[in-house]
């Protein structure tokens, strides 16, 4: 049994503290906030779990085998060094950090102190995209040669919102643009050439970014998200003997194989909860087993990943108060 | 009726000659070719219509009311020029020519002459298209915020295949990338930012390319094009109110429009040929009315898409021994 302590109490906490009624083997007990008031909707879910005030009692609450980093962008890399420093393994909300730079820093305290640490890109443990990747690996649709993902969501257009504000990271890539790109690494892996270009927000963040990564073995990834349009969320995986495709394929139960004899055969993968349910027991099946990474998200291509990250905001010219810290 | 000459009997001839057996108001009197072995094929299909050997025959034909230019990609300026010369109206095929300086030519030659000339790029001309930027235009989806559209085909990977011969002007972009670049500049006009990176062949063409474009009212084009996976040519229209879906979006004869309440409508628009009997129907009524150019498909924005396609290639550095002609 993992028992969970979650570092934040906004939305993304709300959606966890879901997803862990139907994960097997895990169970919520804490959480940390800075303002009670805040876990209302948090605690209404789960009127057991114990309240913390500030992250640090968090921490020290011996009952937290596992801690999930769910506060704003900026401060996945605090949040997940103070748990790193008190020995609890850590699952830290997508986009890991920042940049490139935190994310190291993150992965070094987690590596010099031999404690867990994964990044929460709950997408990628699903049943269905797990297959899909095998089915990709496998040869099933020939040659992979390119994927083609978009993805969207509609937010307020109000420029004070967290979404536009580049003190909290904001913006469409930050957001949702990791998905593809997670998605493009863990198919294609590392891009070897990289063209981008964007929409902004008068606050400077972006709300819709394109961007196309080229890979070593010749596959192409043309990705697009926004915050200023909900998307159907399509993904094709294009091959030369088929193809697989996928609508809301960042949280998916299905997909569509289609062969090249004109055949179209359908896979069903639902999910329990919410989808997040597959990323907290991949956590406890590493903590079982004693590993300090998962398999499936190693650490090295998390910090590959932010590495296209960085360069996509580079080709953009998107640069965060953040980054600043760590310049020079 | 328009009597119509077709220059060339390749496969996109033959298309053509079985549109118009469909299309109202035309009839195919004559072809010109410059081995007449290569029309057995069209012939067969049309029995009647008289082969000219040679080109020029074909432009002296006085029943040859228009002209459709089918020939490979590096003739489109030759063919177009010598109709043109010969007073014959003009429609040819896409891409109108191998760069901007070559369809500049074209055009200056047509406006000199007053003589008709359209860029042949049927899809805009169908009726399920045609409603589809109506729809846009009227703001049925709200604000249109974005285009993703991908199109690929299968293509014999043989490198001395057409479509990886450069001295043809091969590759994906021009064959195939040139539909989205048309949609795109159709819906949001003539982009102000471009990306682009693509994957090569060993000759040098480019096997997929991957483009964003930006557009002066702050819409983004996510665009992907490859000759080495067929594709289900998704194509999206994001908006802030809805969006419209499309499949075989660069042949539509249906569409979906999804409206924010959660409703999707379908549309339906059956061609009764292949689809370019369309764009054959458009170059009637423009003849009949007396222009010089379509107004879905005027000269000036054929001019601006070939910049932009050459943007493009300057972008992923694909340069075709035709260019150099033009050069300095």
């Amino acid at each position: 049994m993992t028992r969970w302590g979650i570092v934040g109490t906004g939305k993304i906490a709300v959606a966890f503290t879901e997803a862990l009624r139907v994960t097997e083997g895990s169970r919520l007990v804490a959480v940390g906030t800075r303002d009670i008031r805040n876990a209302a909707r948090l605690t209404r879910l789960a009127p057991e779990v114990r309240v913390h005030c500030g992250y640090q009692a968090l921490m020290r609450d011996p009952e937290v085998d596992a801690v999930y980093v769910a506060t704003p962008h900026t401060e996945h890399r605090s949040a997940s060094l103070l748990a790193l420093e008190h020995g609890k393994p850590v699952l830290c909300e997508k986009p890991f950090a920042i940049n490139h730079s935190e994310a190291a820093d993150m992965v070094r305290a987690a590596r010099e102190r031999g404690v867990f640490l994964m990044e929460a890109m709950w997408t990628r443990f699903t049943p269905a995209m797990r297959e899909v990747v095998r089915m990709v690996a496998d040869g099933t649709i020939g040659q992979p040669r390119a994927l083609v993902a978009e993805l969207g969501w509609y937010s307020d257009p109000d420029p004070t919102h967290r979404l536009r504000n580049l003190e909290l990271g904001g913006g469409a890539l930050m957001d949702i643009g990791i998905y593809p790109v997670s998605l493009a690494h863990h198919l294609f892996g590392r891009p070897v050439g990289i063209a981008a270009t964007s929409t902004r927000a008068t606050t400077g963040a972006d709300e819709q970014t394109g961007a196309v990564l080229t890979h070593e073995g010749g596959q192409l990834t043309s990705l697009m998200c926004s915050i200023q349009v909900d998307s159907p969320a399509h993904a094709v995986i294009l091959g030369t003997g088929g193809r697989i495709e996928m609508d809301r394929w960042y949280n998916p139960t299905a997909f569509d194989l289609l062969l090249s004899d004109g055949s179209r055969i359908p896979h069903r993968f639902p999910h329990r909860g919410n989808g997040m349910e597959h990323e907290a027991e991949e956590v406890s099946r590493c903590l079982a087993a004693g590993r300090l990474e998962s398999p499936l998200m190693p650490l090295d291509e998390t910090l590959s990943i932010m590495e296209t990250m960085d360069a996509i905001r580079s080709k953009i010219d998107l640069r965060f108060p953040a980054d600043a810290i760590f310049a020079g």
